[in-house]
Parts: structure tokens; C-alpha cells; sequence
């Protein structure tokens, strides 16, 4: 078995907040990610798929496909968007970073099933200090 | 003439567009950074200074000094905030990078001579693949 | 369940060697990490943790706190340190970037459970060519 | 058990192709990666070994034996060569980063646990967005 | 006058060499980059452009289309390519960096003072070690 | 004209004080760079030579003669040392970088003339945050 990784970008606003809260409870347990007029990131997505390599290619997966797929599902809704408003997997969620790699998992893993392998890991940069990592 | 550089980071929301163009001309000359819902970025700072090295301290300035002036006069203002909307500097202006360049200059010049060096260069990172650098 | 890394940083200065050898035998076996005037490392650590996401805030952890407590439990007390003279948590440790990992990871593991979450890794970069990981 | 890891890194031409395809089969699976005229790579090459520190020393392995092995046994034959004409242990494979993956870890295998450590992982970069890694 | 910096990446194969040396004088003056079956990078280009800002637009150029006249004229001819066979405005040239940081200067000169802009620098790294630089 | 840059690194240990100064006077202008006990980084070189292409080889300068230079001169005297105590062309200097920088310089200006080329510039990473350039 081996282990392909696939890294793909994009940049997004979004807001951490709760409706419920006071503006002065988000500001106390979300900070400054709570500024009601948005701020944004440059994140960092790493896609790794797990399988057996085609004894007809020497690939795992051909990572134009890969790349293709992620794009497709995950980065052409997310780049440039406003993650709180404007991402349909994100409906109705908190727009974290632990929340938005989880919801990445699900946009993609049935579709690399498809192509013939297996999701093994989201991994998420929200800055070069935090990611998130999320295994299924 | 020694010359010193300080990295300093921050992330905001923004958004490319003219209130006399409609949404078409927008789009049309600001692609998808015209987005009316926002999007944001992990900005990267450096501020380069020079000026002689002062024969008490071996430093050309205190970067404790410097690091601090930034964050005063300019990572205050723009981290986690709405380029277009909120910070004072920026009002009336374009929220491009090459405008931002120019305003942190701005910002910063005539306190980094109060301080006794001179502001040499601003270099910022919009993302991995494009920076500004503005030299006054 | 999810995980999620910070990172933080330090500078030290340490050296490898053992009492009981003498000059020549600690050069042999540590080579120059043995020089008796020191020398040091800008080190790279990333802590991860583990567990499941807070219904209230979508976190699973708030960065903030996790931030804290790794400044407090280990910046605090090796950032512009001499790693084997002056580190209370490394006294009688050799001052290797192994047993600084498993230290560290002594340092915040009931901490972190405290805060309701696992600790997953403690990984350390000594230099960009080399580093550790500790699981426990 | 601790978990250490060494970056090293090579320069080399390769090409993906069958033989048994024509030139526009070989285009159509393997795309530019097919130029019979070849292109090349900055590979970056991570192995991370595991074990338990030596008493004696504070190391789970010294990296300067590590590093050395892994210069002899990979480096050497891979740095600045054709992957799929000048390589001992590629011969009748695929030049493609999995298999190589594969082969520089049965190049590594036996002599990692000839100096008292086992093998964990190799991790080969072929650029920035792609890696691949293989755990035997 | 503002300057903006976009970075773009290729892969290529290479040689160092020359056809009235000896095989042993090319290995004496080229060393292992005279490797007659090849070798390669993972190029990296920084193009930095300058001017004044256009009021209109508050840029000095836009990026997308920096980027793709970059990539017509550059990326298009060098990427997973033979430097010293396929690359037209190579030809006749050594396949040295130095030399091809001339060439991709005289590539994109004349067209991005066509598109109101003047070239400034051409950065090209052929690993994390090495850069060239170019300023006409 | 061309500009070719060589990185080299070294790990050492420094402090910044005054003999002159009490302990007190030193932590308040050098802060924890003032130590007693030392502290260290992992610092990064860049040295950028200019000068004509060779004619006969296309190249400014070899760089491995470059490279070997640098490390004869300089990172053999500073790698693993204690930049205050060992390194004899900081000998009654202020070991902090901006010292540092420009007694590299001297180390170097002389002997890269030798060698054909010009020095253009020497630029030091103390940390990702902070780096000094000295020019001549």
C-alpha cells in the first residue's frame, strides 16, 4: 500500500460566531475571528489517498485526476468565497477550520473511492502555526 | 549603511471593485477577487530599514523597537479585520496590494526616522506566488 | 475525531556530550555538537492534539488556550535557554532533540487532558534536514 | 519508541512511458511526464526511522550514520542521473515517484536495522504539491 | 513607482556541457552536471515588474494577465522540457541558469512594455540553494 | 551584468552584552539576547556575487568554488561555535547579526575578487523573522 499526497489552494473569508451569542460572548470565546465585517486566509489543503499501484501504470492514481476531483468539489466552492455564506457544505455549520476539513473529507471521499482508491487523511492550513488533520 | 528586515503577519478580509462599475465590469476587470460577499488572505510584512550601526549596542535599531512600531502603527489595524471597511488608512482607497504597500509606508516612514534609521523598503505577500514592494 | 497542531518556536543553545568521557571520546561520538562552548538551534515544535469537536463552538480546542499553555509548560522555560543548564524539565537529561521531544511531551500531557483534549505528537525540528516525533 | 527523521535531496531526469505504448498512448496516460526528450525534478527525500534512545548516548541512532547511509545506498546512485537509465535498483520499473518510493525503501530496509533501528517511512517529494509515502 | 513580483514554476532536464571538451574536461569543469544522459530541477521563476499605479484600477498590471503572458512565453517552452534540445530561445546557448535567466529576460521584455509595464528582475532558482538574477 | 546567490547555513551560539554594563543595564536594552548563559539559532547565509558570464562556460562563477569559499572562510569558523568566544574575525565585536553580516563581508570581498567575480551582497537569517543585508 502506498500513500499519495496532492496540495491545493485557496483563499476565502469567513467569521466565527454563534447567532445565539451576544457580540460581546463571540468576541469572549472566538476573539478577533469573530469581526462581524470578516477577515480571511490563504489556506492550505493536502489531500492524501491510499491504494495499490496500477501494475499498468506504476501509479497509484494519475494526479491530474486527483487534482481535477479536489478542484472540482472542494476548491472551486470554496476560492475566493465567503465560507459563512456562500459554500453549500458549509450550510448551517460553524465555519472552523476543524469543521471545514471534516466537510472536505465528505466531498471527496466517496468520489476517490470511484477512481479507484482509498481517502486516507484532510489536512488543513489555516496559517503556518495551526492545521487541522481529519482521518474519516 | 547596514539593512535590516522584520516579518510581520496578518490576515484580513477584502475585496477588488469600483462603486461606479456594475457587477459585470467588476468581474470583468477583477475576476473573482471582485467577490461582493469578501474574501481574505495571510498577508506577509517585511519592513527593511537602514541606517549605520550604533556603536553603544552594535544593533542599527532594537528590533523589540521596530517589531513593536509595526504592530502599533499597522498589524493593529489590518489583522483580522476588513481591508475596505475598517482600517483608517485605507479609506477611500483601493484594497489592492499596491495600494496597501504604499499606506503601510505611509504609516511607518516618518516613525522609523523619529526612531533613527530610514525606511528602506515595504515587501508584501498577497499569496505564495505574488508580492508588492514599494520603495517611497 | 480530529486533530489539530500548533506550532511554536525557540532559540538555545546546548551541547551533546558525557561526563564521564573524555574530550577526545565526546568528539568522536557527538562530534562537533560537543564543542564545550555551546552552540544552538533555531527549534521548530509542533504539538499535536486529539479528540472530538465541541458541539458550543465547533472547536476542538480553542487555539488560544493550547497556544498558552505550550508557552507557558515549554517557551517559556527553553527560549534563549541554555537547554542543559537552565531547563528545570531537562536536569539530568542529555540534551538531545529525542529526549527534548519525550520531556516535552512530559510536560504537557496531563495539561492538555485537563483541557479536555489527547495530546497526539510532540514533533521538533532541530534544523531543516533533521527532526523527531514522540507519541507517547 | 521515538520516531527521528532525515531530509536529504537529489537532482534527476526521468520519464513515465511503456514501451509497449505508441507515442500517443504514452501521451494520453502520462501526459508531459512522457517527453521521450525527458525533464527533471528537485526530489526531496524524507526517512524516519523509529526505536529507542541509547542510554549511552541520547540518540535513537546517530544522524551522521543515518545520513551517511543513506548518501551510499541512495543518494549516490539517484543524484544528478537518469532515473530510468542510470539507476541500479529502478531497473525495469517505472520511473514514477511511487515506485521509486518503494525501491529506496528496500534499498534502506535491511541496513536501518543493521544499526539497531527499524525503518518507518519514506516520504519522497517530487515538488511542492505532490509527495508520496510508503510504510512497507 | 510601485513593483510587483509574480512566481511562476517549471521542470525541465538539462546539461552541462560542451561539444568540443573531451567527456573528461566536461566532467572537470561541469562535474556531475555534464551527466550525458541528463539530470533536472524543479525551476522556480520570480518575474518583477514596475511602474505606476493605474488610477483606474488601483493596480499596476493585472496579474492574470502577467501570469499568462509568463506562462505563453516561458512556461509553455521550458516546462517538463529538454533545455538544451526543445527550447527554441535556447538554442545555441548554454543550458546554464545564468544563461537562461538571460534568455527568459529577453522572452518577456519587449511584451510587458507592450502591456504598459517595464520589466525589472528575473529571479530564477534551480534548487533551495542557488539563484540567479537578471536585470538587463 | 548577472547575480548568482549561494545559501549556506550554520548553527552557533551568542550573546549580546556589554562588559561595561551590569547585568541589569544588559537585559534592559539586549532583553534575552543578553543570556549569560548563551542562546542560539539556526542561521542562514545568502551571498550574492555579480560579474560577466564566462564565455567559455556560461557561467559567472563556478559554484562550487563558490560554495567550497564560503565554507573554508566562513561557515567552518562560525558552524557549531560559540560566535563570541571562538570565531576569530568577531574577536572584540558585538556578536549580533548586523556585526556579523559585515564581518562575513570582509571575510569574503577580497578572495571572491580573486576569483573573478564581484561580492554584491551578504544577507543573514538570524530566525524566519529577522534578517540583515550589508552591502559594501
Amino acid at each position: 500500500m502506498i500513500y499519495i499526497t496532492r496540495r491545493e489552494r485557496f483563499n476565502a473569508a469567513h467569521r466565527l460566531f454563534r447567532d445565539d451569542y451576544t457580540e460581546e460572548q463571540n468576541l469572549e470565546v472566538f476573539g478577533k475571528c469573530s469581526n462581524p465585517n470578516w477577515h480571511g486566509h490563504n489556506y492550505e489543503l493536502f489531500v492524501t489517498i491510499k491504494g495499490d499501484i496500477d501494475a499498468e501504470t506504476g501509479f497509484l492514481l494519475n494526479l491530474k485526476h486527483l487534482s481535477k476531483l479536489i478542484k472540482d468539489k472542494v476548491i472551486e466552492k470554496l476560492d475566493h468565497k465567503n465560507i459563512n455564506i456562500e459554500v453549500d457544505f458549509m450550510k448551517d455549520n460553524f465555519a472552523s477550520t476543524e469543521m471545514l476539513a471534516m466537510r472536505i473529507w465528505e466531498q471527496l471521499n466517496l468520489e476517490i473511492r470511484a477512481l479507484g482508491a482509498e481517502l486516507h487523511a484532510v489536512k488543513l492550513y489555516e496559517s503556518e502555526n495551526n492545521y487541522v488533520e481529519y482521518f474519516g
